[in-house]
């Protein structure tokens, strides 16, 4: 006993806030002549426990040699600072992480074995609690990927990542929701469903992501209209007021291991069928929906890529859906080329401005999709009768009810802003008279990214031309718009690269 | 021109050195003002392109708000220092990395598409210069031990790997070489086999790994013995001189690649059959064997379990070696059992030095197991006529002659030397009078780890018993030496919990 004790005391270092930030990974530095790594072996590139009295979390251990660090001190990144909810100078214990056996689950599906519903809790629990390193996350996502998710598997997951999150509870029903299944550019249809069947009566508390690969998530749009980092409580107070609300999903804990699995899969720059209907109906259950409609944009360069593709898509959501209850309903609608002329965060927050302000230059494309799926919602929870809800949702846009209803839901959720605009711009011109033939989604959405969307919210892309256009020598197809001269460039070069982005026929 | 030769100015920061070891994981920390890195875009996590001069590494940014950094100078890990040669107080310059054609092939064969020899070359050529982050070598990894390698992928990552390194050369024939495919604690016949055949003649340049997932690897044995950290000039110094050497893999520099995934795949404590292969024959054909005698171990809870599991990766290991036009025979050996008594760098060396030696309590199985090979090895050379490799082996061991050879090649490495002793031992009893039935290699395996092996080089288990011994109740069936009381704390606990690690029957 006498020994444990004296072992403890000199197995603590004292806390360093050096403000290090490394996104969501822990980390913590220490001196190379730190006596407790020494004793315990812990050398650069350790995975090791580190604990502050209850709370614990599993670090990557570097080291260093200069006299930044005493020997006695260590560094914390902002992360593991936050998870341990430590003071500066605090001590802090540092010690072997026991072995993961939720790992070994992992490895047994590497080799054909599925993973059952208690090995799966076991793997979202050490995930959900930082005990996996990024190593170990992208072998998880990988098998997951490689062998598809059996309907046991789909169900179990879902069922996990529910479980370590947050789950909202409604004191009524029903409570609507709406998702798209993404690769679309300037897709952004969210928010004005969300103001259109709010509008109605209806309760619709929507969480919704930040980008995966693509330049702006909803909540990314969403973000340079009005705040959506909100609390749970928040939330609630939101909806309770007004029906419905926009914010991000990742503030509220719904689901939050989907969070950590984005982030990885995003360096992975994969997008799997099972992560994707797993993280979306987690979100959704979690979020207490009853009702949800599903749309899913078919298109050479969209996520699905074909109608076989959206069936079995379609098919697996509406599995997920039923096993906890849920009523569903899919659309499968036109993915071939961007939607609205925004491509990134402020761009496409202009466009939903315009359409909610009947301006006589809003994007009709982005406002059909828009009366479509709002009415589709409208039908399934019985507030419109079948083949009803969208004109319906039509006149709720033109009386100005759905502008009203998102004005109020701004003001709600912290207050109407208005979208920044980028500092420098650039016309990418047509070569020669011609018709627009095709539009690559995914290739014009990564120019909106190397022009630094949506990390830069005003960066994007602004599209002139929809595919049957014709356009004329010189006249511009797209702008690029980047806040900084590096990121127009590295945007630029891909574009001069990728003139067939926008492919141009024989007129 | 200007505005790209002003731009590149403004790239650059000034290189500080803080001695970051952050193993062979290129990291650059900055401060979070750092005005390159706002203008550029990077934030926390990021990946970005170093260059000094023509050198470029790609690594990971973190970010502090501290007075350790100015805003214009940036912190490097030693791994990055390494890789650009960079000097104290240089320029480097700071960029966007260009999007990883290659990742596109990892992906497709997630989703089922194989990977060709080119793309193959193209994965392996970004993982030698540095562009993957662990994140993506975990995928690729995952996903080659998921579906398995064809055969043509087998062959061609193999080639791959050895493309990526040095390649050795030699002025005659045959070269041989021996390789045991792990998973038997303790089984350390490799120096043994060097020092007889080259004391018959033959030459045998061998390269030996670190421990994957194992207490300890050839190359960390020998350690205990000899330098074996030589670069490819030593290494043909000592062969030239002596016909025989045991260094390390990683140092010479023959399929570096290995050595990154190896990192990795300990991480994952993955070890899939294709990487084991791959491994195994690029180094071999690297270092320029002609003739290779391949050890396979079967036992429950060896690498390989089973008949079937050995034929079918003699078949592949065959398979390779022919693509090659390298001759090669495969010995399948009993893996039910450790091998010797030292499971751990210093206590597997004294076994080597016992057998060597001719020392009365030399362990048996060690010594057979050494003589069998070593056999084989001088019958596939034509050195001993078929049935005859055996006795001469045999009597190269008892003339002395095998142990002058080995400290002549000790010396060329730089010098014998004598294996540490750890500084605390505690031995693991028996609870009853009983027959030992089984030992489990794996778990066992873990003890010495849990003790400190292989970073410790005196920790490890001593193990007592063999499969068949009787022992008394309270007579030592193991010993564990670790060097801290924090390791002997954890390898103790973990011993407790795993009392049936050797298995117990009634007398």
């Amino acid at each position: 006993m006498n020994e444990t004790s004296q072992q403890r005391q000199s197995n603590n270092l004292r806390a360093v806030r050096i403000g290090l930030d490394t996104h969501d990974q822990p980390v913590i530095i220490t001196h190379r002549n730190c006596p407790l790594c020494r004793s315990e072996g812990f050398s650069a590139h350790a995975r090791v426990r580190i604990g502050n009295g209850a709370k614990r979390v599993i670090a990557t251990l570097y080291q260093i040699e200069s006299d930044w660090l005493e020997p006695g001190q260590a560094a914390l990144s902002e992360s593991a600072w936050r998870l341990l909810n430590i003071h500066e100078g605090d001590e802090i214990h540092l010690s072997h992480p026991q072995p993961l056996d939720s790992l070994g689950r992992v490895r047994g599906r590497i080799y054909g074995q599925p993973i059952d519903r208690q090995a799966m809790n076991g793997i979202i629990a050490d995930i959900a609690a930082g005990r996996y390193a990024d190593i170990h996350t992208a072998m998880f996502l990988t098998t997951m990927a490689s062998r598809g998710l059996t309907d046991e598997e789909l169900v179990s997951l879902t069922e996990a990542m529910i479980s370590a999150g947050e789950r909202l509870e409604w004191p009524r029903s029903p409570i609507v929701d709406k998702h798209c299944v993404g690769g679309l550019p300037g897709n952004r249809t969210t928010p004005l469903i969300v103001a259109i069947v709010a509008a109605n009566g209806l309760w619709m508390p929507k969480t919704s992501s930040r980008a995966i690969t693509s330049p702006a998530g909803t909540a990314d749009t969403m973000e340079t209209l009005a705040p959506v980092h909100l609390d749970l409580a928040e939330l609630r107070n939101v909806v309770e007021r007004e029906g419905g609300c926009v914010v991000w999903g990742g503030a509220v804990r719904l689901s939050p291991v989907d969070d950590m699995l984005i982030r990885v899969a995003r360096v992975m720059d994969l997008d799997a069928e099972g992560q994707l209907i797993t993280s979306v109906m987690s979100k959704k259950i979690a979020a207490g929906a009853t009702h949800l409609v599903l749309d899913l944009p078919v298109g050479e360069t969209a996520k699905v890529r074909s109608r076989a593709d959206a069936d079995h898509l379609a098919e697996k959501l509406d599995l997920v859906a039923s096993a906890f209850g849920m009523r569903s309903r899919v659309l499968i609608t036109d993915g071939r080329q961007p939607v609205g002329r925004g491509i990134g965060p402020a761009l496409e927050a202009r466009d939903i401005l315009a359409v909610l302000n009947n301006e006589s230059d809003a994007p009709d494309d982005l406002r059909e999709r828009s009366v479509e799926l709002a009415g589709a919602v409208l039908e399934l929870a019985n507030v419109a009768e079948p083949d009803q809800g969208r004109a319906l949702a039509e006149q709720t846009l033109t009386s100005g009810g759905a502008w009203k209803k998102f004005e109020a839901i701004c003001q709600a959720q912290g207050g109407l802003r208005e979208p920044p605009r980028a500092h420098r711009t650039l016309e990418i011109l047509a070569e020669q008279d011609a018709e627009v033939v095709a539009i690559d989604n995914r290739r014009l959405g990564r120019v909106a990214k190397l022009a630094g969307a949506p990390g830069a919210p005003a960066a994007g892309v602004g599209l002139h031309v929809r595919v049957g256009d014709r356009v004329s020598r010189d006249q511009a197809l797209y702008t690029i718009h980047a806040d900084t001269l590096g990121e127009l460039n590295y945007a630029r070069e891909f574009a001069l690269h990728n003139q067939d982005l926008i492919r141009l026929g024989q007129v």
